[in-house]
C-alpha cells in the first residue's frame, strides 16, 4: 500500500525521534520542545493574528498546520507536535470556552451532575474532525524524517479547568468536588477518559506517530487522590490506545509528581516519562532505569530565555547525565513568550554537538 | 529568677508541643494548623477590620497578639504561631509594600543591584521591634502549656516576591535574575539570610520557643538551584540560630520539595520537617526515620473545608501512619477562608481521640 507509506511519511525507522522507543540509544538524542510553536516566534504571532483568535487557530487546519510547521522549518526538530489546546476536549463536548486576548481560558464551570449532563460526547465529531484534518495535513507536509506527536490533556488536569472555570494555583473547586462527591466527580473523569481515547485514536488514525498526555496539575494531589484521579484514568487511556495501536508510543507528563512519577510509570504503562524542571537528576539518570521507559526533559525554559554559557552548561550536564540512555531532549515546561528565537537555535546546535 | 519563669510561661517540659523535639513520642500528637489565625474566623475578620489594613494588623502588637490568641481560645491548639507575614522582612528593609483588600501583596520590584542598594538593614529596628513586642505580649498572655512559634519566610521565597513584585505561579523574575547574575542575586539572598537571623533571634529573645521557616516556592527549582538558593541559605540561618539558642527547635517547610526534602533535612539541620499535602506516605512514615527529624503535616486543607467522614478517614490514616513516631499534626498548607470553624473543632477532637 504505497499510499499508506506516503501518507504516513515513509517507514517509521526513518524517524530518529522514535528510535529510543524501539530500544535504541542514540549518541545525539532526539530533540523537540514543549510549546515550540508559540508566541516567541514572530511568524506564529502573524498567523494567530490572521486567525482572529486562539480557538479559530486551533480549528482551522490550514493555519494550525502552518504554526505546527513553523518551528520545524526554523530548527529542524526531530518531532512536530500538533498545534492545539488541551481544552479542545471540553469545548468539543459543549462546555462554553473563550480565550480573551492576553488572558487565560474562561469556561462556564461544570460543578454539578446537571452541568455534566449538558455535555454531549455525541457532539465532538465536528471539532475533533478539524483537528484530525490538521493531523492528516501535517503528515503530508512534514518532512519524512520528522515524527508527529499528537496529544491531549490528562483527565485530571482537564477536569481542573472545567470545574474551576479558569486556571488556578490550587485547583480548589475540582479537588473539593472530588472530596465531597467522588462518585459524581468520577463520572466527569470517566467522560474525559472515554472522550480522550476517541480523540487520541483519531489523531493516530490521521497520522500521529507518537502521543503525549499532559497532566500539568498532577503534582498537587495527595497520594491516594493522585492514584485515583491521575494514575488510574491515565492507565485506562494508555491501555486502550496500546490495544488499538501497539506501535504508537505514549509519553506521560505528570508535572510536579517528583518521585511519584515512578509509580505513575509502572502503573500507567506509558512508554515515555516527561520530566519537569524540578525532577532531580538521580530520578532521570537512575531511578527510571528499571522501568523500561524513555526519559524526556528537562531544561528550565528560563535558561532558554537567558541563553549563553549558563544555558550551555546546563545542557551539557543533562546530556552527560543521560548519555547512553534512552532519552529525548526537551524543556521541563513550555517555552515562554519572551524567549529569543536565536537561543532556541543555539540550544538545538548544542544538543547536536555544535 | 521567677520573673523569667513567668514571662516565659513556665518550664518548657510543660509544653507538650515541644516533647517530640526532645525525643518523645506521644500517644496523641501535638496539633496546630498553618494559618490557624485567619479569615475563616469571624473574630479575626472583626479585628482586621478594626486594624484598618493587613500591615497595620501585623504591626500593632495588641491586635496582632489578639488574632494570634483567638484560635487558641477556640480550639486549645498545642502551639500558637505569631500572627505576621513573611513580607515583613522586605517591608522593614524599606521595600514599598501594600496589600490591597482582597488581593495579594504588591511590592515595588527589586531587580537590580541599585534597587538592592536602597534596602537598609539598619532600618529594620522599628518594625521588627513591634513584632518582638507582639511576641513578648503573647508569651505573657498565652496559657503556660501553649508553645509559641515564631517564623520567617525563607530567603528564596521572600526573594521571589521581592523580585517579581507580587505572587506568581512561576517566580520567573527571581529565577531569571538568579540565572543571569548569580553573584548579584546572591547579594539579595545574603541580605535576607542576615536579616532573617536577626529577626528570628529577636523573636526567640522575646519569648518564641520554636521557629518555622516557610519556603513556599522551594518546589519549582532545579536541583542545583534548590541547593544554592533553598538549602544553603536555610542552613546558614539554622546553624546560626542553633549556636545562639541550642534548645529552640527549628522547623523547615520546603513546600513542593517532595523527595528532595530528605536532602534539605540532612543539609540544613532543621529539627522538624513540614510536609505539604502531596508528600507521599512512605516519605512521612519511613524515609525521614533515619534523619532524626520531627515530621509535621499534612492533611489537605480542602478536606477541612469538606469535613465529615471524608476528613475523619484521612485524619485516621495519618494518625495510623505516624503512630509511634515523633510527629506534629498539621495541615499540608494553610487553612483556606471558606473553612467552616466547626470543622476545625471536629478535627482537633478527632486527633485527640474524640
Amino acid at each position: 500500500m504505497p499510499s499508506k507509506t506516503s501518507s504516513r511519511g515513509g517507514p517509521v525507522a526513518k524517524r530518529r525521534f522514535l528510535a529510543p522507543f524501539a530500544g535504541e540509544t542514540l549518541a545525539v538524542p532526539p530533540i523537540w520542545l514543549m510549546r515550540q510553536a508559540g508566541r516567541y516566534l514572530p511568524e506564529y504571532r502573524a498567523t494567530r493574528e490572521k486567525a482572529g483568535g486562539f480557538l479559530n487557530l486551533c480549528y482551522t487546519p490550514e493555519l494550525a498546520a502552518e504554526v505546527t510547521l513553523q518551528p520545524i522549518r526554523r530548527y529542524g526538530f526531530d518531532a512536530a507536535i500538533l498545534f492545539s489546546d488541551i481544552l479542545v476536549v471540553p469545548d468539543a463536548l459543549g462546555q462554553r470556552l473563550t480565550f480573551a486576548a492576553g488572558e487565560g481560558p474562561q469556561l462556564e464551570p461544570v460543578r454539578t451532575l446537571a452541568d455534566l449532563g449538558r455535555l454531549d460526547p455525541g457532539k465532538t465529531g465536528d471539532k475533533f474532525g478539524r483537528v484530525f484534518e490538521t493531523v492528516a495535513r501535517l503528515r503530508q507536509d512534514l518532512p519524512d524524517e520528522t515524527a508527529l506527536i499528537g496529544f491531549c490533556g490528562a483527565p485530571w488536569t482537564v477536569a481542573t479547568y472545567m470545574v474551576q472555570g479558569e486556571g488556578s494555583t490550587d485547583q480548589a473547586e475540582a479537588r473539593l468536588w472530588a472530596y465531597r462527591d467522588p462518585e459524581g466527580f468520577a463520572r466527569l473523569i470517566d467522560l474525559l477518559v472515554d472522550t480522550s481515547i476517541g480523540y487520541l485514536d483519531g489523531q493516530v488514525k490521521a497520522g500521529a506517530d507518537c502521543l503525549q498526555i499532559f497532566d500539568t496539575w498532577a503534582g498537587t494531589l495527595p497520594d491516594s487522590e493522585f492514584d485515583r484521579w491521575v494514575v488510574e484514568p491515565t492507565r485506562r487511556i494508555v491501555s486502550t490506545i496500546k490495544e488499538r495501536h501497539p506501535t504508537v508510543p505514549v509519553i506521560g507528563f505528570p508535572r510536579g509528581a517528583g518521585a511519584s512519577s515512578l509509580w505513575y510509570v509502572s502503573e500507567t504503562g506509558v512508554d515515555g516519562i516527561g520530566c519537569d524542571t524540578a525532577m532531580p537528576p538521580y530520578m532521570m539518570g537512575e531511578a527510571f532505569d528499571g522501568e523500561n521507559v524513555v526519559v524526556q526533559g528537562n531544561l528550565d525554559p528560563l535558561l532558554l530565555v537567558v541563553g549563553g554559557a549558563a544555558m550551555d552548561e546546563r545542557v551539557d550536564e543533562i546530556l552527560e547525565l543521560m548519555d547512553g540512555k534512552r532519552f529525548i531532549f526537551n524543556l521541563g515546561h513550555g517555552i515562554v513568550p519572551q524567549t529569543p528565537p536565536e537561543h532556541v537555535a543555539r540550544l538545538v546546535e548544542r544538543v547536536r554537538g555544535g
